[in-house]
């Protein structure tokens, strides 16, 4: 088994850091107006240093959206291979957990930036990333029409309207507000889930 | 009863045009990278000529964003205001005009535009217009919890979540796609009012 040694780790950790402090930032002033200057200069690091993990700004936005994305692949993949519990329950268990990783703030900071301000051929590979979980959803969705359990709907545009419902939430949601992740999670999960059932 | 004389029609009927322009190109290379030079020359105006109806690009943006709120706003006041269908039809009619508002050219590519590249005081004004038809939506959910034709779910993360799958539709519609409006407005309207019923 591959072991990175102490020196990777180290990067990893700082790049993950550069990472985090610059959604933050993008997020709050937005991103064209945010300068590499700044980024380093919160994370107490020089411009110079932060090319030896990111080609340039445009790159960590680009990187952030590939990230924010692979997240919620990654969670929704372990979901949609389960065999062990049927659609419906599939179906909330997705709802919940995407929303869980919207509202992490590298997330949501990320999702709050316009991917039109990447060049064309990056956009397309963020769109490739985006493709993924929203198939992920029509799947889940499919299962349940196919084996009886959910009104027989337009699928796609069924889904669209569950990834619409959950992915608004990264635009409004904030720490601050009443409603914690958790809450959000289960009210939309019984909303958006109730309305497929027959 | 005032009447606007041909010259007010006319620059009343530029300034319009100019609007969706703007709209047009601001979608296509996104805000930050269109120049004022651009629009006009597109519009086959000279740059100043533009300063009559504008005070540059940051106000068309800003307008632009007022307007496209203001449609929603227009659109969904009356159906709320109507007292002769009960809350059910009322928000199958709030959803398909919605979607038909955000499936208009000049709305969508407005909205895909990032509302943080205004200065924080005329989002101020932004985010009231919007309130306003966000709270549309809840007082017609609210008024069919209450007279008991919906469950008694959370009114506000509901209502988010009508408001998320609809918007989003600006995100992702296109008329060189396959759904129209109507058929959108069909599918949403079905599934996101089933949820709520009884």
């Amino acid at each position: 088994m591959y072991m990175p040694n102490f020196r990777e780790i180290r990067f990893a950790e700082k790049k993950e850091e550069i990472f985090f402090k610059a959604a933050e930032i993008f997020a709050k002033k937005g991103y064209e107006k945010t300068t590499l200057e700044e980024i380093a200069a919160e994370l107490k690091l020089t411009k110079g240093s932060l090319y030896h993990y990111f080609k340039g700004k445009e790159d960590i936005l680009f990187q952030s959206f590939i990230k924010a994305h692979s997240l919620a692949v990654q969670v929704l993949s372990k979901i949609v291979e389960r065999k062990d519990i049927p659609p419906k329950v599939k179906l909330c268990l997705a709802i919940k957990e995407h929303i869980k990783v919207l509202t992490t703030k590298f997330v949501y900071a990320t999702l709050r930036q316009q991917e039109l301000l990447l060049p064309a051929e990056l956009r397309g590979e963020v769109r490739v990333e985006r493709k993924k979980f929203q198939q992920m959803f029509v799947s889940i969705v499919h299962e349940g029409i196919e084996d009886g359990t959910f009104k027989p709907v337009n699928l796609k545009l069924v889904s669209f309207a569950i990834l619409g419902a959950t992915n608004w939430v990264a635009r409004w949601y904030s720490p601050d507000g009443p409603f914690s992740p958790e809450k959000i999670g289960e009210a939309f999960a019984d909303y958006l889930v109730g309305g497929l059932e027959k």
